[in-house]
């Protein structure tokens, strides 16, 4: 284990947080919000303890493995969580600090889920550092930094990028991982900017469109107002409910659009899949709440801001869905545990995972019926490795490990089950808001501290696909020391292994 | 497809259900009960139906194959629930069709989900035949008929058992199916008659022995009286408890004892596993339920006695558990996820295979922190098959599949998401009884004709673990006609995938 490294990369990466939190400043500044003092309090703490880190450590080689880099990027997110919280917690608007280390790390992993019922009694600063962190989050913070500098971690920094980014694997889209990290942020920025502009052109405040946007490219959730997205304009609401759907897409078929091969935008299967399931559930939901509402286009509109915020992971809502039918609470439940797609700023379990999920299940059928047939599931064409599929299988099981455990440990807070249910699919899937006690109408500040732990350690799992989390929990990997003091022969036998790791498509 | 010997083994099974009838005329005989004629009605009905069938189909040749094994399977439990039914329709105590249906499916898959509000209204004959069911389901029916008779079916009878038996696969006990069969049911047997004894001695009136008797050795659930088994004497409910946890429990077990083996069965990992889990649930409940009892050994009977009901599935309850503590509640939530052992009767996703499940995650993260080290998978010892880990991964997914979409098609209904949840797990797991609206108190009467048949339906695919039933209704099994309508190399090889499906072992 190269904790020097780890150190000194953990270091870089708080003091990014502190550069992180200068536009909140500017926010301040146009506002003239006093309390600010506090933000810029959190900056100086961040980059102290970020310098001294950098400064202390002296690592005696840059190379990182697959299980260093797993270290990293989960340490990072559990850093950031805690020190992003010190706005929230200085500034006294959330007085407890395991309740600001949760809104943060909601903020961080996109997830959406507050403790606050009362948003609007936020400064502006703090509501723009709260909807920033959704932007932050959601491409994946090592990722940002990566695209912005080249981290001086030799040429494994891939690894950062595998442990943070959303499904299955990455697929690398040019040779290098800093590219490829590079062209994610380019069509990050342009969607965002996109959004940005027309719904300024459709005339919602200035602040309210960068916040909203935020929380839309991140797929995150956190509104700006107590009402969350009800009271905008229906065509507001319908552009917001476009561009949900669009950052959950695999970024994939934009690159594909952008570099000219829009012909083979169908071929990219689970991105279609994804639009039929959005539009199955739409259906569903809107002849399930029709008779509700005035007009059925109304009924459809809000069918479609619930469906695209929920499968994308968003958790805005126009409508109180714990009022709805179960049967479209049931539906919105299934969307929770789907996901958006792998390679979109979106979580959950994510498309692609299900679609194979459901290919082995037949495979399986299709032997028990002719046992002679054998084989190979494929997926877009190609043949599945089967370390794929067993990573598939894998994540599954270990997925639903951490949400019956979690779901028992914050049992003893003594809420219903059904509140307990949506709580931990909520924050796990990164959603946002749940059901009954975690409802789109309350919050999550009932839970006691230790729940409220368990919360943050399920969205920072959920952000992270649960493996990083888990290698930092385990106790093998602190506890055979560093990786060089191995012989010769298994080093090189690591690095080869290594690099068929990367190598790996999907 | 050979459709002559399926229609020609259904036929012989239908007439051995009007056999399995017969007792239940005795007890009518006892208690000189009049309406026992539709009793006699449906037997001949049952007869007349067999009789025609089995006189009707000529089969050119005997061998069944793997696909017609999962397909008698699934029929013949399909068909047992339906012409079972009989005996409540037309003697009028359960006036609806599909209710009744329910009810004999509910007994012979050892579910215990009861549609009555008032059992202790039905005659004695009827209350026996309820519970009869429980216990020609435990074992199973097929696994049964093969016990008593050596069916005229080729050599492969080891299909059927396969598709019928509860667990990842069947271990052959001894080289013959035909034998296993027998020896399984001799110590079913034997267990049966010690708790019948036990139980008599005790000072239980000898209905209520007999009927309860056969609801734990199936592990089913049916009581005989409204209050379930909480008026019972504490002795009583102790003797129930331990002998719930023995029928889940691996007959492997018992075999080892039989013969001599005693020192092989901490070996059995998948035995101590299930009564470690036991011991920490039963723990866990008490002290979460202490202050509700005026004692901690009185909390202790009744978590005890809970726990293993549900975690062998049976269903019996002393207590309403739905008025406990959210976190006992939980815990058995997942108790019915977890099940009990394979080879039991019991039903759930079983200890073995969750075993399997974290020993999958293990190593996989043991992978990420090691790439170099490649191990295999061991159980009791042995490595196991890639595609034994592959049928346990397909069973979970085919199982949450199952149950999403069963919630969301019953979920029509309108019924609360914790009802519908906890409906389809107690089904799906052949517990009984869920919570709130399908509580311990409550029953299942209130969901329509639909959804009934949709929690039927839950009930035989979680009795036969769900394979079988998917193979009844994917349109590839009935698709290509006649298997010896292939070429001759085919079908060869047909045989050789066959024959090692046979030997693979586990």
């Amino acid at each position: 284990m190269n904790f020097a490294m780890i150190f000194r990369i953990l270091g870089w990466m708080l003091m990014f947080e502190a550069a992180f939190m200068a536009p909140s400043g500017i926010v301040a500044a146009v506002y003239r919000e006093g309390d600010v003092v506090w933000l810029i309090a959190s900056m100086g703490l961040c980059l102290a303890v970020g310098a001294l880190m950098v400064l202390v450590s002296r690592p005696k080689n840059k190379r990182i493995y697959a299980r260093e880099g797993s270290v990293i990027c989960a340490l990072v997110w559990f850093l950031y969580s805690i020190l992003g919280a010190l706005p929230f917690r200085l500034s006294g608007y959330i007085p407890n600090m395991f309740d600001a280390v949760f809104e943060t790390a909601s903020g961080f992993t996109t997830t959406g889920a507050s403790v606050l019922s009362d948003v609007e009694a936020l400064p502006h600063w703090l509501l723009f550092w709260r909807s920033f962190t959704h932007w932050v989050g959601g491409m994946g913070i090592l990722v940002f930094v990566m695209a912005v500098i080249p981290l001086a971690a030799g040429g494994s920094t891939m690894y950062l990028m595998k442990a943070e980014s959303p499904g299955p694997s990455v697929k690398k889209m040019v040779p290098k991982a800093g590219q490829t990290a590079g062209i994610l942020y380019k069509m990050y920025f342009a969607l965002t900017a996109m959004e940005l502009v027309i719904l300024m052109i459709l005339g919602m405040p200035l602040f309210d469109t960068l916040c909203l946007t935020f929380g839309t490219a991140g797929t995150g959730g956190f509104a700006v107002l107590n009402s969350g997205c009800a009271s905008y304009t229906v065509a507001q609401q319908v552009v917001i409910t476009i561009f949900m759907i669009l950052f959950g897409t695999n970024f994939s078929v934009y690159y594909l659009v952008i570099t000219g091969h829009i012909k083979d935008v169908p071929k990219v299967s689970e991105a279609m899949t994804y639009f039929s399931v959005i539009g199955v559930a739409i259906a569903l939901i809107t002849v399930s709440i029709n008779h509700m509402y005035p007009s059925t286009l109304l009924a459809l509109k809000d069918a479609a801001f619930q469906v695209g915020s929920i499968i994308t992971t968003t958790g805005y809502s126009t409508a109180d869905f714990d009022l709805w039918p179960s049967f479209s609470k049931w539906v919105l439940v299934l969307l929770m545990f789907c996901g958006a797609c792998a390679g979109s700023t979106g979580g959950g379990m994510k498309v692609s995972r299900l679609q194979v999920a459901v290919k082995t299940v037949i495979k399986e059928l299709d032997n028990a019926i002719h046992p002679n047939n054998v084989r190979k599931i494929k997926y877009d064409g190609k043949p599945l490795e089967h370390s794929v599929l067993r990573g598939i299988n894998v994540f599954i099981v270990a997925y639903f490990m951490v949400m019956a455990v979690s779901i028992l440990l914050i049992s003893v807070d003594g809420f219903d089950l059904e509140t307990n249910f949506t709580a931990v699919v909520a924050t796990l899937n990164n959603i946002g808001p749940g059901l009954k006690g975690v409802g789109p109408t309350s919050n999550f500040s009932g839970y006691s501290a230790f729940s409220t732990c368990i919360l943050i350690f399920d969205m920072i799992a959920g952000r992270l696909e649960i493996l990083p989390v888990l290698v930092l929990l385990s106790v093998h990997t602190w506890k055979d020391g560093d990786l060089f003091t191995r012989p010769m022969k298994s080093r090189r036998r690591t690095r080869k292994a290594d690099e068929a790791l990367l190598d790996e498509g999907f």
